[in-house]
């Protein structure tokens, strides 16, 4: 098969493991009433129909790790990890939108905004609170479900047990990554660079980046070394590609991303951007507009160029750089020192591009 | 040791085996700052000092159910099993008041409330946002926890996939069960008597009966038929339970249940004593009180009048003995089977006859 026909075949493969998982669901749940089965009908749709880019890297990798071919059993193993993956990736963003009061994801209704949706006839505020407890109990099966998966693979007690201390590290950290996101919107600790940078790297990269290219060295039997070569690695990938996040919300071309140009102004988020722009002595001008939800557009347009003159974006897109850099150094060491094999490399730096060129 | 001695020495170690755990998730959190620290050691504030009514019945009928005292390795994995069904219990809870509004729980404050008093000089509104987040991600972590646990147990592989399907299914209906219970109380679903009956039994009897005594069976390697025995009983003393709650809470003396006397009535909980009390003609007089949250204490009392002459009080009493003695039922013929052993029936008729007797 060429490149692209086996690049289909493993989404294709993905995409059946997510789709027996949730008809799994939604059958059991019909025991208990057509409204918890209807939570589980909208649920699939929004899991569904993605770009699969962890579970895809997960499993590239595993077989790029392996001096042999994966034999089928093998190959299987990792496509279940992979799909436990993607539904932990739902289930952090079920409860992370529950926590950022939000209806819509990527241009469309997320799953709160579908539920509540569905019912236009009732009233609104007690329609809100049953969708977003709804979000809640969903995530919360979701992240068992999860769980569950990964101590049920089909792998050596060895295996499974590194897998289940990988999973355990991941949601900690995610967890306290996003905790930290609140406190800093929420006002409740310092919005100094450090914290925003470790928080970034903590509620992101770590299940995103370093969650799949660890998996995929446990499932081809990698070496402690791989594995701590490919989470330095995935934290630089993660973090450059949240900085990535934060610069296309501000400066990005929202015909492109999708998003409303000037959200996390209006929500005050406090990213590294504005972590460099309040050392300036241009906040000044930034401050009267940071945190407005009234913010108009020309408003907007004014702070955006007022966070380029002062040297937030430049450096921002500095941090980028150092982060990819640092990756591809980490990267060369780890080849010439027999760590990864070429295969891995290329895997690897396919990664790393899509990081580098990204503009949506 | 006598009976008591036992008791409390059994309390001591499951308490111990908990603070183990919190001592532990503290230890690893202070990686990620104090906020998170902070989070974890009122966590443990929360977790510790219950009177731990789960975990013990766990340990209990696994040794009255095992042929030969447990050895010390059996018994130490019967603790740890039954930590992690307390943990489990606390995370339901943390959600639970995230989804009712709670910031209070039995008279003091719960964690959501102890971490807004805290910060008093903070705003209102971002200070109760991030506590609340706080409990859903909190909650999300010990969720994990309770899970990963199950996973790790020090038993043989066919024990623990009966205890990873066991958590599965409890997990699985207590979600359910809330989720309808949400549902209810939004308006969103019919508040008929068997939707109430099913809701009550799956929020509650599931995981604070049905799993430590089906638990405690796997422990102690009993037969199928035993396990099956056992859900039943516990399914019935589990909705007598819920509905002695639901009479306590609108009949009983608040002196010795210490809840508000008239809340259920205020928040217009949707109970079986509502559900009987809509279908007589005394509705009307009570319906204009119901879900009134400025209801005065002479009104409350009012309502209440209503729902005892109505019949109302009567029928839930009934049905509370018809599932006390559906229990009592299978139980006797249980133990002239040979399913379950004689050590176990007082076992379970000492947990029947404490949701008989209950006054708070």
């Amino acid at each position: 098969m060429s490149a692209t026909a086996t690049e289909e075949a493993l989404g294709t493969r993905i995409e059946a493991a997510l789709r027996r998982r949730f008809s799994a669901h939604t059958a059991a749940a019909e025991k208990y009433g057509p409204g918890f089965t209807e939570l589980w009908t909208v649920a699939a749709e929004h899991a569904l129909g993605g770009k699969l880019i962890r579970p895809r890297l997960l499993v590239d990798l595993a077989q790029a790790l392996s001096p042999h071919p994966l034999s089928a059993e093998a190959s299987e193993s990792a496509i279940d990890v992979a799909a436990e993956v993607e539904l932990l990736h739902f289930a952090f963003l079920l409860h992370d939108d529950v926590i950022d009061g939000d209806l819509i994801r990527r241009r469309g209704p997320n799953l709160i905004g579908t539920l509540v949706a569905g019912r236009p006839d009732a009233p609104a505020a007690p329609k809100l609170h049953w969708a977003r407890s709804s979000a809640i109990l969903l995530g919360d099966l979701l992240l068992t479900s999860a769980v569950l998966g990964f101590a049920r693979v089909d792998v050596s007690v060895h295996a499974r047990d590194r897998l289940l201390s990988l999973l355990e590290q991941t949601i900690l950290e995610t967890v306290a990554g996003e905790h930290a996101d609140v406190a800093l919107s929420d006002g409740m600790i310092t919005p100094d660079l450090r914290t925003i940078l470790s928080t970034s790297a903590y509620k992101t990269a770590t299940y995103s980046f370093v969650l799949p290219l660890r998996a995929a060295a446990v499932l081809a039997g990698s070496s402690a070394a791989t594995e701590q070569r490919l989470t330095t690695i995935g934290r630089h990938l993660g973090l450059a590609y949240q900085l990535q996040d934060d610069l296309l919300s501000v400066f990005g071309d929202p015909d492109e991303h999708g998003k409303d140009p000037f959200s996390d102004l209006r929500e005050g988020k406090e990213t590294a951007i504005i972590s460099y722009a309040r050392m300036t002595s241009h906040w000044e001008g930034i401050e009267q507009h940071f945190g407005r939800a009234d913010l108009s557009g020309a408003d907007g347009s004014r702070a955006r160029d007022r966070l380029r003159e002062c040297g937030a974006e430049a450096f921002v897109r500095g941090l980028v750089r150092e982060h990819l850099e640092a990756a591809s150094t980490v990267l060369r060491d780890a080849e010439s020192e027999g760590t990864l094999p070429p295969a891995a490399g290329r895997t690897i730096r396919a990664l790393a591009s899509r990081v580098d060129g990204r503009e949506r």
